[in-house]
């Protein structure tokens, strides 16, 4: 099904997309779908929060600062992107629970825990996890929903040197 | 028409509006209705984002750090409420061109100018404003929409002691 949206919204757009036409692409019938997703916002969440799962580990520049700093301009580009904003929409338009902003919020908390671990096994000062979500992933994912402007590589590193401090810069 | 959602939501529910229900409570035709939000989601949006409009300045308790921490438990207590998430969820749904997250961002905004101004008004040093959105906003609503775990008064007023630093607690 996920690969009926896929393909779908390539030719059709984001905008055109119903449940009959995403089922008769997957083969089934529309009511397979409702009993699965109940409606369309929810078959797009699902879709939309397997398209923002990290596709690798962050990278290893040498020590945390320079890590942490790679890592959220990489997430800022990525998430601030019309298709990043368009995905994280959709995760939490059609997700009343709450399970797959978690899951989103959770793909981020394991990419920190790897830039952290990272800091640990070379013996360097590090934040826990939760401070970093906080201090960095927080301010750029609020600013992408509410506050859109100025979203730019400098902003990304700023958060991370506000964090660190003048020592770590 | 704002009235007739109000109504409308205390007695049937939120999940029970429709655009002819409110139209008729409100004396108007449904096309009225369509003509000036298009649908549904963009009344509630709108609607959601008059409820979450300051009803005052926030208090004077004496200094800049107790103004902040005081605002931020009292900001935390009304959007993690469950009012407060489902009027966030409304505003964010019903609004693809952002203009209603921008309005919430800026009753943050002007919330912490007069906590700003107030402290320079006293010759006290204060962090500017975007720094106190990303510090002590952000990381708020990001877990109240990604990671509504441990949201309460004693993470508040974490926030604000993080961004002060320990000489200012």
């Amino acid at each position: 099904m996920h690969g009926a949206v896929r393909e779908l919204e390539a030719e059709v757009g984001r905008d055109s997309l119903t449940v009959p036409l995403i089922a008769q692409r997957a083969g089934v019938t529309p009511s397979t779908v409702y009993r699965r997703w109940g409606d369309l916002q929810e078959l797009l969440s699902d879709v939309a929060v397997e398209r923002l799962r990290p596709e690798g580990a962050p990278g290893d520049h040498g020590d945390f600062s320079a890590d942490l700093a790679a890592w959220a301009e990489q997430f800022l580009d990525e998430m601030a992107s019309p298709a990043g904003r368009a995905y994280t929409r959709d995760v939490l338009l059609g997700d009343p629970e709450g399970g797959n902003a978690g899951r989103c919020s959770a793909y981020a908390v394991e990419q920190i825990e790897v830039i952290v671990t990272r800091a640990a096994d070379r013996d360097e000062a590090a934040p826990d996890v939760e401070t970093v979500i906080d201090a960095v992933v927080a301010p750029m994912m609020y600013r992408i929903l509410f506050r859109p402007d100025g979203l730019d590589a400098a902003y990304a590193r700023r958060l991370v040197g506000r964090l660190l401090g003048p020592a770590d810069q």
